[in-house]
């Protein structure tokens, strides 16, 4: 752990802003200078301009990023990005998770399954005066808190009213400011391409996270309007969407020391939350989480085990709970491993020091302690919140009913604008989406099991952190069984008709049916409202003394500051590096074909498909070796500073040339949320390269190479003849 | 694997011979012009002389290599070497093993146990004309045999008569060469100092055959003779050896790319083993000999969980079962990753062709045939003679009984010439060392258990392999439990007193004890002999064929040709190198003390003492630190060529100095006695400046590092004052 060691000092030693950022695009004009000096080849301006080249060109799946490489409408992304749409075409009898897909025409193109999005972000906008600008002094924090609420609605609403298009306001610089987004919102998506699961996932869990790496993180899609060009619903009229850019994709390849730079969607870091905030983190949640995700995904696993459709039922959750068990178990050791709780300590120190020694910073001199006792209050009850959250999330159906039922009840308030975020006009098609989505994965025997954990878990909350509806229900049924009996025997929420029916009910109607599910939510909902209340009492208190917080660090720091992760668009760069993990060992910055070989067992998570092992062996090749390396290259780290949310942002070479896909953080980045360190930090992206080569040599998706413009090697007679 | 396969075409590509080597002394001078280009900068000529500098203070200490340090006969090793005279010292409440040992005085030096011995290797001559040069081409095979292994002990009876040496004719060549070596033989061995296993073994078997690694592998010992400066066994009264040369020990550490040398004497590898004879291994010997080592060791380790005194007892069994078993494991991965059958017939293949297109090695045609035929007929009985093996392997008192009955038959013979090698004259003293020594080892319950399994295993061989002797036993006790009872029950070979005894009994005296282990083994001796005698005949038929399959090879290899290693003393160069253990990954040559740090657990296997991590923690390091790493250097990676044998080989920079010791090699070059790949074989070496830095900052070993003569940054006020 020398160089952790050592990078820890040179942390310390330089700016704790300086070495990381993921850049609001109107940042990085100013940048220009250090991104020529990095090696940017293409003027630094256009990045800002969100409908130009590049940017136009970068797009949002909702959750993932992505980008348009064609003229007409192929996006391409990550296989795991593209995993739901696999998995809502896959059927015990035809496996495309497994096999993979390639349409070899644009009516093969599967529907990408209900809710699936591309957003492309046409305008972004500063409303913080009308979001905050005008709030009364005097206002108590729960008014506070409306009123931004309401006014970020009012803002959202005026924004989507001319239609196809969606809107966001997001608060940068914790509440500081807030930028509204205007996305197209492009509703017909379809499945074009995806490797096999072996090419796609090779690696599987054991490599998620893990250099060296061998994955073919991509997968390709399609966005269709209807004839007119604007977003319409899945139709068979409908027309490849035509993107005002699209990213030429490089044949070149990348090399040690190269710029990249990545833009994308990165979801939410941590970088300014304070060390009392990390601590509980440290102790509390990141454990209990990893307990939970652990218990549940084992149960749900042995459950699939012995049924095919069990287990194509719960593979998505499973997907998503082991995502998180080894991002926060690596984020737990990069707790300790950058002492990320000292490090804030030392910030708030030096930032205390700060204050003390700058007459003109007294005005933040107690912001440190109100932030502080804000946070013992935000975790009085976590033990229950905690459990709470996982009961819904162990059960889809109870997911299903909360939903249901919660939609009922904001329905029912006269203006769109009271209703809860989530809640609104705009939101009722996804959830009319998510009602049918979910069926994929309701499962009633899994659900039972999952749920009857975390009831059970209900029951070893201390005294003061009972949640007593459920309580009430256990012990009226006379125990966790005799309940769940009840419960999964009197519920009709397992039935996607019914839910549909249920989707246009009112409250009473809903609680006139009956049905146990509903009744349980029913029940819950009080102690549900009384948590959000509270929620958002704090939250108005912590809008008023957060941003005093950031203008105190920047002041402290010299000015430059870029803001937490939050979903909006960002702009990070930096080169093509290894680094070196641990004492004696260091990771070199390309991976090549010859590794997917060495790796592969045949079976399980290491299962190239014989089409690429035939290719790998035969030396099928031709124009896609890198001679530095001699071979294929596969995958590649870099510098960049990402995380959840970016999977599939396309990685830009210094000419703004697609040369991969991001996909993943090494292990040793993990806590990157919280910190990044220029000797580890690391991303890791699938190169280009691979991608055309598999394209090519293995899966033979020629009509996508030239629909992209770039050469086909092993398209036998046919070799540029669809050009 | 990139670099595998890559290594592997390369291998192909140059000549089998070419890149390796352990060369016999004499040959070094022959290698002059490439040791001077690979960086030495003393006369390669010295390296012949093996009473000069520096070959005279390269010693064996039988199974283990060593070197003198200073002119009071300091000898270092490493600490797995030394392990047995821990294990001879320690007690429940004296635990050397765990706490290491330092004598401040020549006084507290402990006596490192019977059998002890430094081997000083004084002379190397031909003698292949009186063992092999007049025997008459129409002796059968085992008269051949016969007349050879007598004229083997003529002349090492010869040698030995002056007293105080040891001397040993060695094949070399398969056979080709016969060589004579006298070593003068040191009785009088103590244990001068060892760390705590918490560096000696840092890392345990996790690590063991492992990079990176941090493993502090010294121990020192310090050879006694009689006052009149020859060999004496042990007494108060003898007096420190003085060694014609001694090395001297090097404060500079090594950088990548330095020449380093090894000499010491490694055991045994079959670079010559035919592709048949490496399959029937690959197949049959390594995948049994790991499942019963396996077996054992499980076992063992379950019954000293109860016993700290049954755990110390098989402590040293167990640790040598490990050592067998991530050597075959890897070996047997090797086998496979290096394609070693098939590199063997290639090479076969290659060594025909030869033959068939020049008409002067037509005599060598039918040379592959004959051996092969050999090699079935020694493989005839080997699932019977593997588990006899085993069973004598398992008991230590088994084993203790069939040495003592073989000594009274061969005690027995009118000439000494006539008995058997290992049970003449000259090996009665040690014979006598061993049945001391072995009552550490002995555990009957540990005993029992060992050998109920292979008894087991017994029953279960086919009906052609079938060992009567102990099928008789078992079915006349009516099973085997009954049969273990009554051994157990009737046996007193696990008294010393008795066993001393027992030595000096004929076999007639021995039999009438109606001792059940005695009686076994007398049952068993028939068959041990007749196995013998076969052995001996195709030895007899080998001797002859495969000095003309040598013969062969060298002239279809133009003449550069090393013999395989038979634990003669031999020396081996190279340079400080890393290397690529699989696609992405690099092992960089040298590890530091940050790496102990970080893999410390606080308990098991990476357990640093505290004063250790203190001095770490502490950077007590001044004078030690290599800038270019930053931190206090702990092991390196070189090219050497060696193997088991070469343990606590001096390590020697390009001016002959000690840099470090040889102590282990990679786990990637297990295969390495098999063939030698450049890109991935390589050696583990603790550096020298690790060892002094433990020896000044952590052990306060000042008395040694003033005896040798390097600087203490230390030492306090008594810096120096010792010189």
């Amino acid at each position: 752990m020398k160089k952790l060691l050592i990078g820890i000092l040179s942390f310390a030693a330089v700016s704790a802003f300086g070495v990381e950022g993921m850049w609001m695009p109107q940042q990085i004009p100013s940048l220009a200078a250090e991104l020529k000096k990095a090696g940017l080849q293409i003027d630094a301006k256009r990045f800002a301009d969100l409908t130009g080249d590049p940017m136009g060109a970068v797009i949002s799946l909702g959750g993932c990023s992505a980008s348009f490489v064609s003229p007409d409408g192929l996006v391409v992304t990550n296989h795991h990005c593209g995993f739901g749409a696999l998995q809502f075409n896959s059927t015990p009898q035809r496996d495309l998770i497994t096999n993979g897909f390639l349409a070899k025409t644009r009516e093969e193109e599967l529907p990408a399954g209900p809710g699936s999005r591309v957003f492309v972000t046409t305008n972004i906008e500063d409303v913080t005066a009308r979001v905050s600008g005008a709030l009364a002094p005097s206002l108590s924090n729960i008014d506070r808190e409306k009123a931004i609420d309401r006014n970020v609605k009012q803002l959202v609403d005026e924004c989507e009213k001319p239609g196809g298009v969606r809107c966001r306001v997001a608060s940068f610089f914790e509440g500081s400011q807030y930028l509204r987004t205007t996305q197209m919102e492009i509703r017909d998506v379809r499945l074009v391409y995806a490797p096999a699961l072996g090419i796609g996932d090779f690696g599987g869990e054991t490599d998620n996270w893990m250099w060296p790496r061998h994955t073919g993180d991509w997968s390709y899609l399609r966005a269709y309007v209807g004839k007119d060009g604007r977003p319409a619903d899945y139709s068979k009229d409908n027309v490849p969407y035509h993107p005002l850019h699209i990213l030429k994709v490089s044949t070149e390849g990348v090399n040690p020391g190269d710029f990249v730079l990545v833009a994308g969607y990165p979801g939410r870091t941590f970088r300014y939350r304070t060390a009392a905030e990390v601590g509980e983190m440290q102790s509390y949640s990141y454990p209990t989480t990893i307990k939970y995700a652990t218990d549940l995904n084992n149960i749900l696993r042995d459950l699939g085990k012995a049924d095919k459709k069990v287990e194509i039922a719960n593979a998505s959750r499973i997907k998503g709970n082991d995502n998180v068990l080894k991002n926060y178990t690596g984020t737990l050791t990069g707790f300790n491993n950058f002492h990320i709780v000292g490090q804030r300590q030392k910030r708030e120190a030096d930032l205390a020091a700060y204050i003390a020694s700058h007459p003109e910073a007294a005005k933040y001199k107690d912001v440190m302690n109100q932030i502080n006792a804000l946070h013992q209050q935000s975790i009085a009850n976590e033990q229950r919140d905690t459990v709470l959250s996982w009961i819904l999330r162990s059960s889809p159906m109870l997911g299903q009913s909360i939903t249901l039922y919660r939609l009922s009840m904001e329905k029912a308030k006269p203006s769109d604008l009271d209703r809860e975020g989530g809640f609104q006009q705009r939101d009722w098609p996804r959830i009319t989406e998510g009602v049918t989505r979910a069926q994929k994965s309701i499962e009633p025997a899994s659900d039972r099991a999952g749920l009857r954990y975390f009831l059970n878990e209900s029951q070893k909350l201390p005294a003061n952190q009972r949640l007593a509806p459920i309580d009430a229900a256990i012990a009226k049924a006379g125990g966790v069984e005799p309940f769940l009996d009840h419960l999964y025997a009197n519920t009709k929420v397992g039935d996607v008709a019914q839910r549909k029916a249920m989707q246009d009910e009112t409250t009473a109607q809903l609680v006139a049916r009956n049905d146990s599910m509903i009744d349980l939510v029913a029940a819950i909902m009080p102690l549900s409202l009384e948590t959000e209340h509270n929620q958002k009492e704090l939250s108005g208190a912590m809008s008023k003394i957060r941003p005093m917080y950031m203008d105190a660090l920047r002041a402290s720091n010299g000015g430059r500051l870029y803001p937490d992760a939050n979903g909006t668009l960002r702009v990070t760069f930096g080169q093509v590096k290894g680094y070196t993990p641990r004492d004696g060992v260091m990771y070199t910055p390309k991976t090549t074909i010859s590794g997917v070989l060495a790796k592969n067992t045949g079976s399980g998570e290491f299962d190239a498909p014989k089409a690429e092992l035939d290719a790998i062996r035969a030396n099928k090749t031709a124009g896609y070796v890198d001679p530095k390396i001699g071979g294929v290259p596969v995958d590649f780290l870099s510098t960049v500073d990402t995380t959840g949310g970016n999977s599939g942002s396309p990685t830009l070479n210094a000419k703004g040339e697609l040369c991969g896909l991001l996909f993943d953080g090494t292990y040793e980045s993990l806590g990157s949320d919280f910190v990044v360190d220029e000797n580890i930090t690391r991303s890791i992206h699938v190169d280009a390269v691979y991608m055309l080569w598999v394209m090519d040599a293995v899966d033979g998706a020629h009509n996508l190479l030239r629909e992209m413009n770039v050469p086909v090697h092993f398209g036998g007679g046919a070799v540029g003849a669809g050009k």
